[in-house]
């Protein structure tokens, strides 16, 4: 018997099509890098994501080839999200936060021929290398200011673009690249595809998971060039809810204002920006929307975090996901069993990072095999989907894949009875004492539990008796402080004796990555024993 | 460049394991035959439903090959769902409403090789020819009778599952079949595949959709032989929520008993159940859940109706879709701006089939063109889908194609604005009037809007001067009546004054198709002039 259903690719010009016919009035609002607010819609973004689109196409972009962003979060961003893969070419949004010359690394193993790029971000690119770097480079304006050599009008490219045909689309085709901003090596690349992207957009919005509807405004804190804002812009677009985006400022206040006055129902974006809000909001209560969304992911959120949050009537949602993973993999939502649970196991359950959404599979495997669902025994994660890479760009580290094609997360996890996986370490991370396993990330969760402390890293240091023992690395909140052995009977009122930390070092802030976390490669070197 | 995400195929085994996964203990409920409830979990239908796919795979069935139910809506039937497309053979629901001989002539265009089917409706399939139609016969028993010549036990075959391989299933292979009960010409075979059931079941789940999650219980009292239930069934278990099947008791007392104690949050079927719901709920108020959701298509819903279940706290949803579309093709359901328009505007809205889910895309077409969004001009309704069909079994009616690919399906709508399309007839339903087209369905909603009517059906009759005029068949309330004039009146303070009924014939009950929908070619066969 043979199929009757129609060969309809899961592409995005079907999601771009739909945002501008049925939601084509809904508003894209972007603060400026002056602060200032600029206003349009989806329909105005499609029809100028339409023109990069024939631009591209008619400069000879052909499928496959890759386009480069180097920007923040604004409407114009959209656009390249957009126009990029619909002229057939791959969006390759580089990651700002990085240093100069890794980005310049990126661009070169890439092999980028042009750029999309923010006025106001010229500066940095200078230092990686400037225009020699792509074939041709387009500035987004801010400024009346001539541009420099070798530079050209974004806003002329899209004037100029003939009325060209855009190639057919492919499912399988690839539509972005990011690259990791890994801990260890060199950066590697993950390329999506349209599949991957429809397939993502579509669970990200799923009830269980984001709950992402029409009803919506959604504010990527996130940047765009961090696993494509956790794939937000499109789900967005596919739900054609109004979208905020924060350019450039990224600071509580800003964030607040811009929450308030465009009256956002979610927000997304690492622990980081939210421990700045939680603060702000005490200082300064707003008039935020009733039950709003805060997605937290890129690292784990603390459990007092969530609780800070209840008490001012927001609602912190956990998730989970790597560039790896495009990047949804789990979402620590309460099921209805875990409603009935006393409040205490509740908060623990929403500290984890959840359970996978549909099409998503997870395993958590040590070397005795599947763990037990018993919510103690550690493995490594281990994960398969759609929109889970297969391999990294040119086969690098091919080690990350079991043989029977699961992906390596690097992270240590154990799953309970509910099925939530808690990570409870990076493979890289733990800690081997006296040939016992410490997972660094459950020692720097509870002690941000405390009264005192705002954040806290804890790394293995080199010890003659142990091998290796933990150093705790804090910052107290304004006006407060612990003794150690305060801190210490605080840790071990929930973990093993052996885990407190034998030092532990005050700084004012630990030093993060460009993804927002912290930088322990920095300070395994700044602590060396 | 080259992508880099896995392929991992859109097969139903995912979401089948992940129901027994992640949601293995969520309660499978069914009302037996003797009105008993009969309880189960998520993790023993899929424990079950693998045993019969191993019992099929060791029988000699073969990918691609059909094997089909006679069966109600509750768990072995759920088994059936999972397990017959687990061993790679095509789940054929054959419509037990449907008259023997045309369900006999299914049978024989599906090639079905084997029958699972309910022991109490032996009696129907002894009239359909019985035993010899199948290689095998498996039936589900109600009794401790001994079973006729040439029957074997459903739960002997279970039992005696050896344990083989199941296949490896591709995206693109068939899932199942249905067969259209089309109001012209013979049935019509449409061919699911994995991945369109995949696909229609995250659509179905999205909160603009029906807003399924795992906190949903779920009664379908829409036949499971009827479009497969809706895709409920498989939507359920990839979201992992409660499933309440109501067996053979589909009667208004008997399913608000089931929603009352077992605290269904969404049901649905189509307008006929409801009105009977409304009208038991009207005589005998009961405890639902709040704000639970009734789904209703097949046919469109009366706005009245929905008033009404307002009035009560339950929200009715209006749905349209065809077996040749999965069937989920447009939902209505307010957008933000619609909720701001006046009272009158919102029910009007709310009657009108809806927006399309993301991935459908409809377009409403007449001699001129696309139809402007005026809510006025009306054309055919073209749709287009992953999970909409190419083609019937046996290329039976290609004409229902166009040349550029869109299934026609023979609905008359228009679209307004806000893009809601409202079906106002179907095309082999308009009458044409001195040259001018009326909609039959148009004035049937009205006159159902009509305080004294229960139910309306509007057929085209021969005119000698006119060529053809609006005939009405209409059943009042309990202890109402009304005037020919007074309802011409009502008629036409909204519509055209030639699209009033020239004659009201009165019945007790409108005569039905085995969908529940109001069987016009009975209707025109009664009362040809």
């Amino acid at each position: 018997m043979a199929r009757t259903m129609m060969d309809a690719p899961l592409t995005l010009d079907v999601l771009v099509r739909r945002a501008a016919e049925q939601t084509g009035h809904v508003e894209i609002v972007s603060r400026r890098p002056d602060k200032s607010i600029h206003r349009t819609t989806y329909a105005a973004v499609v029809g100028r994501s339409l023109r990069l689109a024939r631009a591209l196409v008619s400069l000879g972009i052909r499928p496959g080839d890759r386009v480069a962003t180097l920007m923040w979060n604004h409407a114009e961003h959209l656009e390249a999200y957009f126009g990029i893969p619909l002229s057939g070419a791959v969006l390759h949004t580089l990651n700002l936060r990085l240093p100069p010359e890794e980005i310049c690394w990126i661009i070169n193993d890439a092999k980028d021929r042009l750029l999309v790029i923010d006025e106001v971000l010229l500066p940095l690119f200078m230092k990686c290398g400037g225009p020699s770097l792509f074939e041709r480079v387009y500035v987004v304006r801010s400024s009346a200011d001539p541009l420099p050599e070798g530079l050209s009008d974004y806003e002329a490219l899209l004037a100029s673009a003939p009325e060209v045909a855009l190639p057919a689309l492919a499912e399988e085709q690839p539509l972005g690249t990011c690259y990791t901003s890994g801990t260890t090596g060199k950066p590697k690349g993950v390329v999506y595809t349209h599949r991957s992207t429809v397939l993502h957009s579509l669970v990200s919005a799923l009830p269980d998971s984001l709950d992402l509807s029409r009803r919506d405004c959604l504010l990527p804190v996130v940047p765009m060039f961090h696993v494509n804002a956790w794939g937000l812009p499109y789900t967005c677009a596919m739900v054609g809810c109004k979208l905020v985006f924060p350019g450039p400022h990224l600071d509580g206040k800003s964030i607040l204002e811009l929450m308030e006055a465009e009256r956002v129902t979610l927000a997304a974006g690492v622990p980081t920006i939210w421990l700045g809000i939680r603060d702000e909001l005490e200082r300064q209560p707003r008039k935020l929307q009733p039950g709003v969304r805060m997605v937290v992911g890129g690292a784990a959120a603390p459990e007092q975090l969530i609780r800070d949050f209840d008490r001012m009537g927001l609602l912190l949602l956990h998730a989970w996901g790597m560039t790896e993973t495009s990047p949804v993999g789990l979402v620590s939502r309460l099921t209805p069993e875990a409603e009935a649970l006393p409040e205490a196991e509740r908060y623990a359950l929403r500290a984890k990072q959840g359970v996978p959404p549909p099409l998503v599979e997870v395993r958590v495997r040590n070397d005795a095999g599947d763990v037990p669902r018993d919510a103690r025994t550690s493995g490594e994660l281990l994960v398969r989907s759609p929109w889970v890479a297969s391999s990294y760009v040119n086969n690098a580290a091919p080690e990350r894949w079991t043989d029977d094609g699961w992906f390596r997360t690097g992270d240590v996890a154990t799953i309970d009875a509910y099925g939530f996986v808690q990570l409870v370490d990076r493979t890289a991370d733990l800690i081997k004492s006296g040939g016992e396993w410490i997972a660094s990330q459950t020692i720097e969760n509870r002690l941000m539990g405390h009264a005192t402390i705002r954040e806290a890293a804890v790394i293995g240091v080199a010890h003659a008796k142990w091998s290796e023992r933990p150093l705790a690395v804090i910052a107290f909140k304004a006006g407060q402080s612990a003794t150690p052995d305060e801190l210490r009977a605080f840790v071990t009122e929930h973990l093993p004796k052996f885990w407190a930390p034998d030092e532990f070092v005050v700084v004012e802030a630990i030093p993060r990555t460009s993804a927002g976390k912290f930088d322990k490669r920095a300070l395994r070197e700044s602590y060396r024993r």
